[in-house]
C-alpha cells in the first residue's frame, strides 16, 4: 500500500473510524494517483476503487499489485455487496464538505452506515503538507514557468494584444506541460487595476505597464506567478506603488516559515500598505498542489500557521482603480527556517 | 419579474413553500442570467441575491429594474439580516443535490429555518424543457459545431498529432463563441477503444481510425458532437462495428420524440448490440443545456421520458479495449412526432 493510504489508514484508527468514503476526486488522485470518477472506500480489510465501464481500463494501467486496491465496475455491484463493505464498522467517515446533502443521506441507506461522521477535512489538512516528490512535480512546473516568462519578455512588443499574448504563453505550456494550472491573466494600462483580469483586445502600447499571472502543471501539480512589468520604461507615478508592494513581497518571503501566523502576515502586509494610503484588497496567499487554490489560505481570515513543506504562494499586490495595479507572486516552499522560492523570475524593475 | 423567476413562485406557492435557497450557479443562472458567484434568496416579499466585492458591479450590470432583484454584498449583511430573510416562513427549500452536507448545517444555524425542505430538483427538471430562446442558442452552438467539423476535417494530415488536431478545434471555437462546452477529444487509433480518451501526442497514420467528440457554448448553452472517422480507407474489420453503431443511432435518433421512455429506447440498443456480440457501456445520450451534461440520462438506470423541447444527444457507441471503437453522436431537438438533429454533419463512411 503506498505511503498515502497507509497515512489515512493510521489516521482512521486514531479517529477510531472502522471505515471511510472518499468522494472527493482531488482526495482520490491524492491518495491514489487515479483520475476518473467513482468513490473510494477503505473498509476494514480492504481499499476499494468503484468507478463506471468508462475508466475502468484507464484505472487499471495506472495502479499496480502494491497498490492493494480492489476495482469494482458500479453495475457488478449488488445491493449485498454495498451492505456488506461496511458490515462491522461503528463508525465510518465521510467528506461533509464535499458530498452533498442527498448523497450523505443516500450513502447511509445504500451502505447501512451506522454512525456517519463527518471528517474534518482531514484529507485536505494533510495534503497541505507536501512530500519530496510532490514538491519536485512543483519545482519543475515553476521552472518552467519561470522559462516561459523570459521568452514572453522577448516576445512582447507594442501593438499586440492581451489575447495574443496569453495565447503565446498558454501555447508555450500545452507544449511542455499537462496545460495550465488556472486560465492565464494578460492585463495592459489601467486593466492591470483588476486584479482578476481576463485579457482582452486591447493593444500593449509604449510606456504600458503589464501584469501577467500564468502557472501550469507537472503530473497534476501546480505552479503560480505573477510578474508586473513595463515597456520603455517605468513611469513616476508607479515607482512608489511599485517599491511599495516588491518591498512587502520580500518582507513576506522572509518571514515565511514553519510556525508563523497567516492572520499575522497579513497584518504586517496590510498595515504598511495602510500607512502609505492603500489598501490589501485580497489575501496575500494561498497553498499550492493538486489544486491552484488550496490550504492553507494566507489572510485575516485565516488562523493557520504554516508549516514545513507547505508550498504557498507570497502575492501582495495594490490596485488603484480604473489607473493601474501591480502584483508581485512567488511560489515558495516553507521550511523550518525560512522559505525556497521556487519561481524565481526577477522582480526588480523589468524593463522590455 | 421575469418568465422563469414567476414560475419558481409559482412552483412554490404549489409546494407551499414559503422561501428557497438557491446556491447552485448554474440555476441562478437559468432563473436570473446572472453569472457569479453568490446565492439567491426567494424570500416571501423580495427576491434577493447575495455576492460579494469582486462581483456587485458585473451584476449590477445584468440585471434591471424589471428583474425586480435586490443585490447585496455579504459583508453589509449582520446576523440579524440573515436571520430576518426567512422570518415567518413555514418552508424553506433547497436544493439537496448541490449544497454540501456541511453547508446545509450552516444554512440551517445561519438563516434560523424552522423546516428546511429538500426541493427534489425542481429547477433542473424544469431547465430540461427547453424554451425558443434557449433552443435558439444551442441551434446556433450546432452549426458552429459541424462548421468546425467541416473544416477540421480539411485541416487534419497524417503527421499531426491528436493534441495539434484538439487545439485547432479549440483555437476555432474560442474565435467564434463563448469557447469550449468541454474538452475537446480527439482520439486515434487504439485510442479511440478509450471513451474519455485524452489528446495525446500520437500522430495520425494512414489508415487510422478517429474519434473526434467537441461542442462550443453560444449564450452559456452548449452543442455535442462526435463523429468517427478514417484515414485513407475504412479497415474491414472497422465496418461491422460501424455499422451497427450507426444503425443504432439512426434508429435512436427515429424513436427520439415526445413520450419516449428513455429506458426502452437504451434496452432497443444494448439488445442489438448483445445479439452481435457487444457491450453497451455507457447511457446512449444525456440533456444538453447550460450544462453539456444536464437531466434527462437516457440510460437503462433512468426513468424518465422524452418530452416536446427537451435538447439531447443520441449518441451510442461501441469500444473494443486495445484495439478500436466507435461513437456517433448528435444533438437533437425532441418533438410532439419526432426529433430534429441540431448537428448535421455527415454519418456515412468520413474518408480523409
Amino acid at each position: 500500500m503506498n505511503s498515502k493510504l497507509q497515512w489515512l489508514r493510521n489516521k482512521m484508527s486514531s479517529l477510531d473510524l472502522q471505515g471511510i468514503i472518499i468522494s472527493n476526486p482531488i482526495n482520490i488522485k491524492y491518495l491514489t494517483n487515479i483520475d476518473a470518477e467513482g468513490t473510494l472506500l477503505l473498509t476494514r480489510k480492504e481499499n476499494i476503487y468503484i468507478t463506471d465501464g468508462r475508466y475502468i481500463e484507464q484505472v487499471h494501467t495506472i495502479l499496480t499489485l502494491f497498490d492493494e486496491i480492489i476495482v469494482y465496475d458500479v453495475k457488478d455491484i449488488s445491493k449485498d455487496d454495498y451492505e456488506n463493505f461496511f458490515m462491522f464498522c461503528e463508525n465510518v467517515g465521510f467528506e461533509e464538505n464535499y458530498i452533498t446533502y442527498a448523497q450523505y443521506k443516500e450513502y447511509i441507506r445504500k451502505y447501512k452506515i451506522n454512525n456517519f461522521v463527518e471528517t474534518e477535512n482531514i484529507i485536505e489538512k494533510q495534503r497541505m503538507i507536501k512530500d519530496e516528490e510532490e514538491i519536485s512535480n512543483i519545482r519543475k512546473a515553476s521552472e518552467i514557468t519561470d522559462n516561459c516568462f523570459s521568452y514572453i519578455l522577448t516576445y512582447i512588443k507594442p501593438g499586440m494584444t492581451e489575447k495574443q499574448i496569453a495565447d503565446e504563453i498558454d501555447e508555450y505550456f500545452k507544449q511542455r506541460t499537462e496545460g495550465l494550472a488556472f486560465e492565464t491573466i494578460v492585463a495592459s494600462g489601467e486593466n492591470t487595476s483588476k486584479p482578476h483580469a481576463v485579457p482582452t483586445d486591447r493593444k500593449i502600447q509604449e510606456k504600458d505597464i503589464i501584469t501577467i499571472d500564468m502557472g501550469c502543471k507537472i503530473n497534476g501539480y501546480c505552479s503560480d506567478m505573477t510578474r508586473t512589468f513595463f515597456v520603455g520604461e517605468v513611469p513616476e507615478y508607479v515607482r512608489p506603488v511599485y517599491n511599495l508592494v516588491l518591498k512587502n513581497q520580500i518582507q513576506t518571503g522572509e518571514s515565511y516559515k514553519d510556525g508563523a501566523s497567516t492572520r499575522q502576515l497579513t497584518k504586517l502586509v496590510e498595515n504598511d500598505f495602510k500607512l502609505n494610503g492603500y489598501d490589501l484588497i485580497h489575501s496575500i496567499g494561498h497553498g499550492v498542489g493538486l489544486q491552484i487554490h488550496e490550504a492553507p489560505y494566507i489572510s485575516y481570515r485565516s488562523d493557520a500557521m504554516l508549516r514545513e513543506n507547505m508550498v504557498v504562494t507570497n502575492e501582495p499586490g495594490i490596485y488603484i482603480p480604473g489607473k493601474f495595479g501591480v502584483r508581485i507572486e512567488d511560489t515558495a516552499q516553507i521550511t523550518k527556517f525560512g522559505c525556497i522560492n521556487l519561481t524565481k523570475s526577477e522582480k526588480n524593475y523589468i524593463i522590455i
